[in-house]
C-alpha cells in the first residue's frame, strides 16, 4: 500500500492524526488509545483502526499506540518530513495571530515571508519576519522557494492576493476568508471553514 | 430520508454545501454545477450528486442547482435556521478577528458574549460587543443563551477556558488552538486544525 496513492479520505484523516499525536507528545504521553484518537478527532475508532491497520501493525491491545512510532510512520507515509515555506498575505490581526503562533511552526511549515499592501506596516517584523509590500510577491516567493501561500486578508481582497501567489508560482493557497476562489488547473484551494464546521456541530447538537 | 439522523460524513459535507451556496449568493449567481460546487470544497462531483440526490431532485441537467433553492432545502435539513448565540473567550488578535469578521452571522451564528482575563480589556468593545472578565461567564451564558463557546486562547489557557464554558454549561467548543481538550460525556469539540490541512494539501502536492 506504501507506494500507491492514497484516497483524499485517508490523507485528510492521516493528517489530522499526525497533529493530534503531535499535540499528545507535547503533553508528555508516549501512547494513544484509538478511543482518545476517536475524542480528539471526532472520527470513529473503528475507523481509525482501520486506516491504521492498512499500513502495519502498530497498537498493542490494552496499551494503545506508540506515539512516536507512530508521528514517525505516518510523515513517512505523507512524505512531509521536510521543512516547508509559507508566504503569508496579510498583516491585519488574523495574520499577527498566524504568524505569532506555533501552529504551523510544529509541523515544519515555516513562515518565511509576510505581505501586506499597507505601505504603514512594510518595513515592520511580524513573528520575526519582515513584512513585505504585496509588490515584492514574485521575486521573494522564487527567491524563498515558497510552495504554499497562506491568505489572511479580508473576504473582498481574497481573489486578488491569490492571485498574486499564482502568478509567482505558488500552487497551493490557503485561504482562511470565506471568499471562494477562483484558481487555474494545478492550483489548490484549501478553505478553513469555521462556519461549515459550526453548522455542523450544531446538527449533532439540536438532532 | 429527511427525519433520520444524517451520518456525521453526510452532514458535515451538506454544512459545507451550505457555507460555499452562501458565498455563492453573496457574488449574485442564481446557479451553480456539482463541478463547481466540487472546486470549492474539495469533494468529487459524483459524491455531491449522490449527497444531494437522496433528499430529492435540485439539479437540473446543464443549468446545475438552483442556489437559493438548495440553501433553504439544506437549512431544513440541518435545521439549522435559527440563530444561535456564541461566547467568545480570547480577545487577543485572533479574537479580534474573529469578532469583526462576518464569517459566523452570516450563518445566524451571533457573538453574544466576549470574554477575557486581561483587566485592561475588560469593559473596551470588540465587534460591538462589551468584553467581560471571565468570571462573569457563567452568569452570562445563562443570561444570554449561549450554546456555543468559541476559544481563541492560546493553547496553554485552552483547558482552562473550555472549562469555564463547560461550568456555565456549553455543550459545543469550537477550538482555534491546537490544545487537545479534556471534556465531559455530551460536550462536543471542534477544532480548527490549520496544519492538518496544510500536511494534507501538501500530500497530494509532493505525490
Amino acid at each position: 500500500m506504501s507506494d500507491k496513492q492514497l484516497s483524499l479520505g485517508v490523507a485528510a484523516r492521516l493528517s489530522r492524526y499526525l497533529q493530534i499525536l503531535t499535540q499528545t507528545r507535547k503533553t508528555g504521553r508516549n501512547t494513544i488509545s484509538s478511543k482518545v484518537l476517536s475524542e480528539h478527532s471526532n472520527i470513529n475508532p473503528t475507523q481509525i483502526r482501520r486506516d491504521l491497520s492498512a499500513f502495519g501493525k502498530f497498537g498493542k491491545r490494552g496499551v494503545g499506540y506508540d506515539v512516536d512510532h507512530l508521528i514517525s510512520r505516518i510523515k513517512q507515509i505523507l512524505h512531509t518530513s521536510g521543512q516547508h515555506n509559507i508566504a503569508l498575505v496579510g498583516c491585519g490581526n488574523l495574520g499577527i495571530a498566524i504568524a505569532s503562533s506555533d501552529v504551523f511552526i510544529d509541523h515544519g511549515f515555516r513562515i518565511a515571508a509576510v505581505f501586506d499592501v499597507d505601505p504603514a506596516k512594510v518595513g515592520q517584523k511580524v513573528g520575526g519576519v519582515l513584512i513585505q509590500h504585496i509588490s515584492d510577491i514574485g521575486a521573494t516567493v522564487n527567491e524563498k522557494n515558497v510552495i504554499i501561500g497562506v491568505l489572511a486578508v479580508p473576504s473582498k481582497g481574497a481573489q486578488g492576493a491569490a492571485q498574486g501567489l499564482i502568478d509567482a508560482g505558488v500552487k497551493i493557497i490557503f485561504n482562511y476568508s470565506e471568499a471562494l476562489l477562483e484558481v487555474p488547473p494545478g492550483v489548490t484551494v484549501h478553505s478553513m471553514s469555521p462556519a461549515g464546521e459550526l453548522l455542523y456541530a450544531l446538527y449533532f447538537f439540536l438532532s
